[in-house]
């Protein structure tokens, strides 16, 4: 059931040998294509990534980016910063969710890594072919989830409850 | 299907009179609480409006923030702008995509509408009682989808095709 898929989907650090299809890639892409928009723009290209060695320079580029290096497939989300880069990352963020939930419902897993500071957005940026008024902020992990490696530290995966998220103003 | 709910979400500018539950709003809620967010800081709070006033307020406060005035509740997306917003604002983006995906299973429809200039964003966070470190720039219209009266101008709904957005790098 689909709220049981939205409200069940964790990141995937770690990822088994088996590969990622054509066809899986498409399904996962086509749903973050159906993302809206703020007036319809579609701010953003999908850049998708099987080369090892490209895989493992991203994987440098943010602090909690390494996952990149053991994934079979990442999908980098290019944003257009030409005008508000709030309202782009706003939608590159429904985009985003749009495709991990598509990957869930697949069976694959994913998790999302931030290029970061500036610098690394830039490289991330020209690892992946493109320039402005392209940026790479964003890269997604995508393949099938294996268990933690023994010693993997603990992430809180927990949330908040919603007594403490909510406010009715009336 | 989930694939196909994904892909059929589209934006509801126009609203019956019928009401939206409490067991509704919550399970909306329930959606945006699971989003994952960068070192899970759920950097989120989610103000339920449903006054009348308070709605057609908010619908001004937007070029494109007028469906507002016409919903029966609204959820205004209050985000920590303290550390980088455009972290802020991809995390808020995959919240409020769960959150309208969950109303489009419900048979709801929802319409995201930003608050800006800046100072527009200010006056929403005011009239959502926030003050710093939040910040409203986000409010997303929730009801039962009617009919756009006739004479409303077509908004384009298509999206472009993944041969358009897609780059193969190997």
């Amino acid at each position: 059931m689909s709220l049981e898929l939205i409200k069940s989907l964790r990141a995937t650090r770690f990822f088994t040998a088996a590969p990622v299809t054509r066809d899986q890639v498409t399904a996962v892409l086509e749903a973050a294509r159906w993302a809206g928009s703020a007036r319809n723009r579609q701010p953003w290209r999908f850049v998708v990534v099987r080369d090892r060695a490209l895989l493992r320079g991203l994987s440098r580029l943010g602090a909690y980016a390494g996952h990149l290096a053991g994934a079979p497939v990442a999908i980098l989300l290019a944003v257009d910063a030409t005008l508000s880069t709030e309202d782009a990352e706003f939608d590159a963020g429904r985009a985003a969710q749009n495709l991990m939930l598509a990957a869930h419902e697949l069976g694959l897993g994913t998790c999302p890594a931030s290029f970061f500071p500036a610098a690394n957005a830039r490289a991330a940026t020209g690892l992946a072919g493109l320039r402005e008024p392209w940026r790479v902020r964003t890269g997604i992990s995508l393949g099938h989830p294996a268990p933690p490696p023994p010693g993997t530290p603990a992430i809180p995966r927990g949330r908040r409850p919603l007594s403490d998220l909510v406010i009715e103003l009336s």
